[in-house]
């Protein structure tokens, strides 16, 4: 059981956006208004909810949370903005707060417009719901193709306040069928600088979630919130807080945990890979390699087919943009080092048992200077296909 | 049957490189020096025979190529070396040309030593043999999971000299579980002057193999060449000769067709898929949005389960890098205009009949400038995956 933090409240409705009798409505709700960041998509076609939240954020102030699975509201136009103001209007209503303090998220079929003769009566009902529903029901109202809901948690004593940090996520590994859309609410009691927010999020969204691939395409709906209402009446986290470096470990701590479980919960995803490419010139070659292997097809239908193919990962560094010397560089597949300078150590059958777990860690060593970054993915099945192919609009 | 223009002779040989009894092993022989000129990978990481043409393209000087399958000879350091420049000389030396003279291609795994106790001897049998292949058999010797031999040829009459433009090459689709090492060798009984082949060629790889996906990873291996030895005596073709153009738009025709193979043979591939992207804002932006698209993993699984998904191409170019004003944007499937301006015109039904064919044409309007750029890729089925898991180094 994952707890809410003081002064939060939930609600989860079944409006039967796509199919009936399953909650796919639900609202995030804070007794009083909380400092607020978001993090957005950088796909040039955004959702409208992600372009009305977008000049929410700017203010850094927030209360409720309304999101719906089963229609992104993207490519929807003029129309499509008038249906994600109609919500936040109706939700405010409700509940008494100010239009401009709620945030709207939707995630599923891009370019169909909102059936708001279904959500209409859905809003009122999440009203009437306020209160009782669970971390995990929300958790699980936003899932689309993921196969279990993803909450994660951390408890903090900063000073003598205990307080929570808890985090709700949606997304499905590698890619989903909805554009890859990545959903993910962070609330928190304790009380933190609107600014100082921001950074923690920012960060925190870099080192988790845009480090796990992903095939290199956002979706026009991937949002993250963070919302602090402050309810245990500690004093304002700031930069230069005691408690700044324990609460922004917090928030690292439970976007990476979620983003391992999206990476696992790759769309027919058997295995996850932890990827680290360390010695590069710097971090953003780092990065750029990290990446390039994360997204590769050929080392990751070689993973799924437990090959410790290293020949693909050699030419995926060469043609990642990264500075490579041929002549340099170690490959490490869990412990066992499959290439040394270069050239083939001859472990090929010793790195096969490596690639027998539900985890895989590969390791390149560049050995030109001390950039390092990591990136979390998982292999690619049959399944996958599958998936995709039978999605339709 | 395809003719071999005058002035070369072919051979094939069964090294045994791989599986025994398949000819693995080729020779392409010019009687005279021809003018030469290549295009290699751009990945950091080069087999050892890129390296040593690639010395020797600058000259503009050919005439042998000797060609294997099975073994990339890459990631094999000094000794990979050592062993592509034996493959030169022993074939220099049975048919007497200057070593400097000849180019060795290799396709295959990567990492392993090439088993030269196996080439030598088959080196021997080439010379032997040299005169006895057709363009066919030299089209198969290089086949690694190509389904069919790929090869083009063009006759031509430039101011009564009739000569002949002949081209095979190997690659399968999208990523070929050698590493998509594509290998073209383009033949011409014209005489052409040594930086006009160049200029020529480059046109022609960038506007075929180079806008066809492929994954964006360009393997260690990727070679093109072409030859003019000037048998038929034509006039030395120069940029301002009276038949350059007419020449030039051969070798683009004989590669353009022979990258539409390509794409149609990809790994467990149903549909070929020509994909066009207009009105952006310069070329550049057009080919950033053509090759994101043609690498879209969830677009090739759409059209695979012939689904017109145009939610996913909106996505996919909003995310490319390129401008793109949703609300200008237009899509087609084939003739049927599922988007305009950034909304759905309701066509769905209409486009599904447009992905039932063997090939597929999106046509993506972005209606900001003049810029043009075209790709072509083929779908994502289960049988890719299949492929790609079950190869082993």
């Amino acid at each position: 059981m994952i707890d809410l933090p003081k002064g939060f409240q939930l609600a989860v409705a079944a409006a039967g956006i796509k199919k009936p009798g399953r909650n796919d409505m639900a609202v995030v709700y804070s007794k009083e208004p909380c400092a607020t960041a978001g993090v957005f998509t950088a796909n040039l076609v955004k959702a409208a909810p992600v372009m009305l939240d977008m000049v929410r954020a700017r203010y850094g102030r927030g209360q409720i949370i309304i999101v719906n699975s089963g229609n992104a509201n993207a490519c929807t136009g003029a129309q499509g903005m008038l249906d994600a103001r109609e919500m936040a209007q109706g939700i405010a209503d409700e509940l008494n707060v100010r239009e401009q303090n709620v945030y709207v998220c939707s995630t599923g079929v891009i370019g169909v417009p909102m059936p708001m003769q279904k959500v209409r009566p859905a809003i009122k009902e999440l009203a009437k719901n306020i209160g009782t529903a669970t971390v995990e029901d929300l958790a699980r109202a936003i899932m689309t193709t993921d196969t279990f809901p993803k909450m994660s948690s951390r408890k903090l004593n900063i000073g003598g306040f205990k307080g929570t940090v808890t985090a709700v996520c949606k997304g499905a590994g590698m890619i989903d069928p909805n554009m890859a859309t990545m959903l993910c609410f962070i609330l928190t009691d304790f009380d933190v600088e609107k600014t100082v927010l921001k950074a923690i999020l920012k960060e925190a969204v870099d080192l988790s979630f845009n480090a796990m691939t992903v095939d290199g395409e956002c979706s026009t709906n991937d949002t993250a919130l963070i919302m602090a209402n402050g309810a245990i009446e500690n004093p304002e986290i700031r930069r230069t807080s005691e408690g700044f470096k324990e609460f922004s470990a917090a928030v690292n701590e439970v976007t990476m945990e979620l983003a391992r479980m999206i990476a696992r919960d790759g769309e027919g995803a058997t295995k996850l890979v932890n990827i680290k490419v360390n010695g590069a010139r710097n971090d953003r070659q780092a990065r750029i390699a990290a990446d390039a292997l994360a997204k590769s097809l050929l080392l990751k239908t070689a993973i799924y087919g437990g090959d410790p193919n290293w020949g693909r990962i050699m030419s995926c560094i060469g043609s990642s943009g990264a500075s490579v010397k041929e002549e340099r560089v170690d490959v490490y597949f869990g412990k066992t080092k499959v290439v040394s300078e270069g050239l083939s150590t001859g472990k090929e059958k010793q790195a096969e048992k490596e690639l027998k777990g539900k985890e895989v860690d590969i390791t390149v060593e560049l050995n030109l200077a001390n950039g390092s970054a990591s990136a979390l993915t998982c292999d690619l099945t049959e399944e996958y296909i599958r998936i995709n192919s039978q999605y339709t609009t």
